[in-house]
């Protein structure tokens, strides 16, 4: 009798309070398959959410099997990440305001329904550890991601290893004050550096800064309608030579240098690796932002660190579910 | 033949820009012997001081001996802690401003000299590892150590072990940025948790509150000789109800309260173990401080932390630098 080693694949989730993506990827990390993105649509309740993220995922693994002709049995598992807090021993999403679930047992119930072993992580850690296992931070062995979106969430690896700190909330460094007496902060804290650096933030401060300037093209772009302003627009203002949206992404990395400039004195990681849409803005952002950091952060924590965009746009949190899955599941990535 | 267990001994060395402090320590941690402090005296160059820590080590070893009847040969080696920033694996001291060393090759001429295995650490790394293996911080998993004294010292013992990061550079949470605007500080950044916090920044804003304010009872305490003010003062001051003294003390609880509060939702660490002078404050500091962490910080990480005054005064960087030479040279503590 001849044996051979099949391949195993492993299906990733990534659910937001925006969109639920999944796929399925070889343990390799090589291939993926059946990748899909799909509306949360959150304000139907847990139950149809739920529905629906089983639903994709026994998808993703039709799809997987029909291209390559792999068993049902050659699939390992489900890594889910979503948003926090969690309480990761038990599987559970403690609470999670944008997605409106309290005590949710996300993990064993999607081992449930979907017949396989599951696993349940932060999105943050799953998206830095898929950049660290197939992006922008492959290699590291103390990595710091930051995802800028509407907020700014972190994940850390530590000597190799996710740190998810004593109750598995570590990495909030969006919620880390720069400017003790700040702004608020819906989380209660002043300051934050999520109230500076996020999307959202972006967006709000070319709005104040617009309302004492009429000239801009901001202005033009909405039609007046500044409450549909977002940091893209912002960034597309500024590329176009705006002269106050020019400013409002100087102070931006200006703000997250402050930001990553901690972050390399505490953690001196040989990667920050930052994702999420208002890095589209490229050298516009990085360049200002490694200025800053290099003015105040330690030099021998700037020379040993990188900082990098994301490479997995869309994906890095099914790639990451995938590697949790991997890690806490086969032990190993 | 029979053979017996014998006990091993181990010398700590904190040498620091103001004090060497010397002792052996059995393995187990139980008995400390021949501990001494004695004034450093910097200014008399490397070669002066490091003939004075090798006496000192002598010194502890031949009182280890006479008091205990063992052997040279029971001795397994030296730990030093130095402050940094060092590089770890080739035992040497980068450069230490107080001290006035530049790439001094620390860890090789004491073994030299002495005849012994050693290890070198920074101080602020031992003194958290001092207090995790026989102090305040016993037990926890994930401790962050903070030093208050002329600067801020941090240390991180992440899943049970020291963190240095990628060039030996971690912890320095004394240069956090709390208020990105804010006070400059000598090593370059605006705003760092050392300029408002550590005891010269206590003394420097009483002094600063004190020329607006001549009926305060600190101007008496010093005979209106501002610079001779200490944060000791000022404590001693706020506990004979002084005003201007308490507020000082306060907005000091708030200020240390946004570092404290980040390192918790950074770390979400399980203790948070501070030393230094200012600790004699007591209560005066840490009821302030925990109300103003617990007003910062995710609640989820409140309740995972203890925050604690480290209970080894004067001897956790001894034994802490002990400690370092058990993980480093022996493989555990």
């Amino acid at each position: 009798m001849t044996t051979r080693k099949k391949t195993r694949y492993i299906v990733g989730v990534d659910v937001g309070g925006t969109n639920i993506a999944v796929a399925a990827l070889d343990e390799s990390g090589a291939n993926t398959y059946g990748l899909r993105s799909e509306p949360t649509r959150a304000d139907q309740g847990s139950e149809a959410v739920v529905d629906h993220m089983v639903r994709m995922i026994d998808t993703a693994i039709a799809e997987t099997i029909a291209e390559t002709g792999a068993k049902r049995s050659a699939f390992a598992g489900v890594g889910v990440g979503a948003p926090g807090p969690l309480d990761r021993e038990r599987g559970v999403v403690l609470v999670a305001p944008n997605l409106g679930w309290h005590n949710l047992a996300l993990r064993d119930i999607i081992a449930d329904r979907v017949g396989l072993t599951a696993t349940l992580d932060n999105d943050a850690n799953c998206a830095t550890l898929g950049e660290w296992w197939l992006g922008a931070a492959r290699g590291g062995r103390n990595v710091v991601g930051m995802t800028i979106g509407t907020g700014i969430g972190g994940g850390l690896i530590l000597d190799g290893k996710l740190y998810h700190g004593s109750s598995d909330v570590a990495g909030e460094i969006g919620h880390m004050t720069i400017d003790s007496t700040g702004r608020w902060c819906k989380c209660g804290n002043y300051g934050c550096l999520e109230q500076y650096a996020s999307g959202t933030a972006i967006a709000r401060r070319a709005r104040e800064a617009l309302t004492a300037d009429s000239d801009s093209l901001m202005h033009r772009m909405v039609d007046g309608a500044l409450d549909s302003l977002t940091a893209a627009l912002v960034y597309e203002a500024a590329k176009q030579g705006d002269m106050l949206a020019i400013e409002v992404v100087h102070d931006t990395a200006r703000f997250l240098g402050a930001g990553v400039a901690n972050i390399l004195n505490i953690f001196n990681p040989d990667v920050v690796v930052i994702a999420g849409g208002v890095t589209q803005a490229g050298e516009a952002l990085f360049e200002p932002l490694e200025r800053e950091v290099r003015r105040r952060a330690f030099k021998a924590a700037v020379d040993a660190a990188r900082i990098v965009p994301g490479t997995l746009p869309g994906t890095a949190g099914i790639v990451g579910a995938v590697a949790t899955f991997k890690q806490q599941a086969l032990g190993a990535v």
